[in-house]
């Protein structure tokens, strides 16, 4: 589930998004003189989310409205897309991911970049960001520390050495202790590694009502949009959440599940322990993995799968029985 | 192992356990005149662990001596359990979870619970609960919490930003950095889920002497009981152990393997890393469990198990041949 | 990879190690009348990293010039190994995990120790030990803790709640909040298990500039010698890294994957989430393991592998389709 928020109040910017300076800094040569080289854009957005008035990071091509985003600027490597945009402000780049990286480094202020700045007051035994807002009815308890931008809703518990960073919390959630909530995601090119190198990550978590999560989890925030987790929800503990993962409501994961990036799963959703994810997935509504599962493919709602890689159950037992046997002839 | 102690050190009581006053907050229709409304309890039991004085949640009927609980209230959803219950005080309901999760919320504080409340003071650089009992030949480091009720023995060493509540340790307990002892058990109602509905945690940790405890692990505490880990057990980093876990002594646990609820495991227990075990299992004294193994069966004692679903190793490594050797044809 | 460190910055000297306080510690029947008693030794050195003017705990037989070790102690539970070393410091033990234990414990201090000692100073809602060394130009978040004798390099990031002991750091690296590096590896003698007879780890972490390591990961330091980090690696939430672990430059470890003890990685490797590796294994450089694998042996350059025991990956689909096909029989 994609939702809207203000990036700036969590990654401040570091200077205006003008067209002429992206093209300096990425030192493009421009062949589309059509260019407005003066336009002033507000934000960066991916494909999967376009708006208008920003960078839109733009590689698959979609079947789009363009005329939305006139007073964009779309950037891509796919020459096919390239041609397509007739009469948009657009560049080509070589490499997308690397295009990316440069432009936000420049740009956009990040908790994995050194010029990132936030501000603490020690209040009750936490360090709490003077530029979060937390409802006076939630708890927050020892050792946590609220980062700049993060909203937390009514009678929210917080527990112990809880990091809460980049995340719009709604009401009644509990976070427990050691948890890392907002943290980066996994995002790098497999060409460059390295700390210098890694590619920004400048989306939030968001957290509908009533979600509880375990001890010791980690959801990173989403890459440009965000990571969702659906209302009364409950996640057991060192579960581990990749970015743009979105969950939707009344998930039960048990513990030690790890879900890769950008899957997107339906509501009413059952893991169970040490499961893992495949990113990029589909899951339907009403899908039960069983526990230790391995699931690389997307799954029709209303499927029970188990095993690795995970199939439907009955299938996967049959199996088991047939290998046992095989065994012992 | 079952222990004993007293919850009101850890779970501060609202109210006291009248039974009239627990019958008018379940909006309970009384038909058992024999009732003994004005009995005052003093504490909650499970069905396993059964107590005089207390409410006592009974499901699954057992071969009690019940003139031992005549001063106790049952409450159970099992028609054949509550017919067969005498002259006690007893109270038939539609769902026991439920049932459980509003009385408890209702007349004992917990830590999932707003309502819950604890007094920290800043020592040697950790919050120490002034309703803890540490001996004062044991060191905690950093960024530590150490909540109401918990006792530390003597000569223990608690690592930095450990989370430790709701337990009691033995003496020379080694806690590793980042670990959370004491948090909440996963336990939900699958048809009615979410933070608000979270069945509530009531019990405790119980670690025994020279345990070792690796870094950011985490133990949950008893449902109603307690969780337990026996003596000269040595646990690896990253492992999940859930409520009512309870493992005996000497055993040796390697990284990121867990352990669901209320598994019961026997004395000098070795388990290879990343296993995971079903809940409910009772597993002998002498079993080894070899690394990347998922438990879904009781094992007996001296067993030694690999694989998912986990068998008799031997039979196991033929099986990986023999699909090995299919694999080629 | 093997790096040089000064022992002594982490775990302070209790007293010097002078041979016959060691014999007599022992309490070793001498029947080599060669040793030089009074030899004072500088450190404590293994058998695959020997050192002169060190105590060498030496049981593999090593093709070593064994000259260069002239002015060292070998203690060795090989009778082979003492037998062949002609004019040496020589001791023969019965159990050559035991006497480490015995020796360490006296004469060296360590964080599993009530004796270790740190002082640290509150720095920027943090505590700093006294006796590290930070470059003024990486930052460091809240709540973290910082241990004597760590070094960190120029422009690092270590986020919050981190816990960076026995290490030192290079440059731009970045660590994610909750993580704990140079912990305790899982030293431990079966036969003797329990937190007062664990086996001293008195060895650091070493990590090259440019790595990052995600959030709530452990990488436990080298028993004697140093676990390793290459360049430019980047490392995914909640992976562990079990002591005496050296991985190349370039490597791209994704979530929750666990490496067991004393595993050497080559250049350029890339896991999956959730992989395992049993320890001592010899990994090539430009190896691929897809999620989940469970890697039991050593693995070639270049070679792409999957699966529990993992094996080539072609190898293994091909076995999966086969499964299923016969599931279906």
């Amino acid at each position: 589930m994609l939702v809207d928020f203000n990036r700036y109040l969590f990654f401040p910017k570091k200077k205006s998004l003008i067209i002429k300076d992206i093209i300096i800094h990425l030192g493009s040569i421009i062949k589309n003189k059509s260019l407005n080289f003066d336009l002033i854009l507000n934000d960066i957005s991916s494909s999967k989310n376009p708006k208008n008035n920003s960078i839109i990071f733009f590689n698959e091509y979609q079947n789009l409205n363009f005329d939305n985003y006139k007073k964009s600027l779309f950037i891509t490597s796919n020459q096919e897309t390239y041609n397509s945009l007739k009469n948009f402000n657009k560049i080509f780049v070589k490499n997308l991911d690397d295009s990316y990286t440069k432009i936000i480094n420049n740009f956009i202020s990040h908790d994995d970049d050194l010029s990132y700045k936030d501000e603490f007051e020690l209040i009750n035994n936490s360090y709490i960001s003077k530029y979060s807002n937390i409802h006076n009815s939630s708890n927050i308890a020892n050792n946590c520390v609220i980062g700049r931008g993060v909203k937390i809703g009514k009678n929210c518990i917080i527990k112990n050495n809880v990091i809460l960073k980049n995340s719009i919390v709604g009401d009644n959630v509990i976070i427990c202790d050691n948890s890392t909530i907002g943290c980066s995601g996994f995002g790098f090119n497999l060409k460059n590694l390295g700390s210098k190198n890694i590619i920004p990550q400048i989306g939030i978590v968001y957290i509908e009502d009533n979600v509880h999560i375990g001890s010791n989890c980690t959801i990173d925030r989403g890459r440009i949009d965000n990571t969702y987790l659906g209302k009364n929800s409950v996640i057991d503990n060192m579960v581990h959440i990749a970015h743009n993962v979105s969950i939707g409501c009344n998930a039960c994961i048990a513990a030690q599940t790890g879900i890769s990036g950008s899957t997107v799963i339906g509501d009413n959703f059952i893991s169970g322990g040490q499961s893992g994810f495949a990113g990029h997935l589909i899951i339907g509504d009403n899908v039960i993995v069983a526990a230790k599962s391995g699931v690389t493919k997307n799954i029709q709602s209303k499927s029970t799968v188990a095993g690795f890689p995970a199939t439907d159950i009955n299938q996967w037992k049959k199996q088991i029985i047939k290998n046992r046997k095989n065994g012992y002839k």
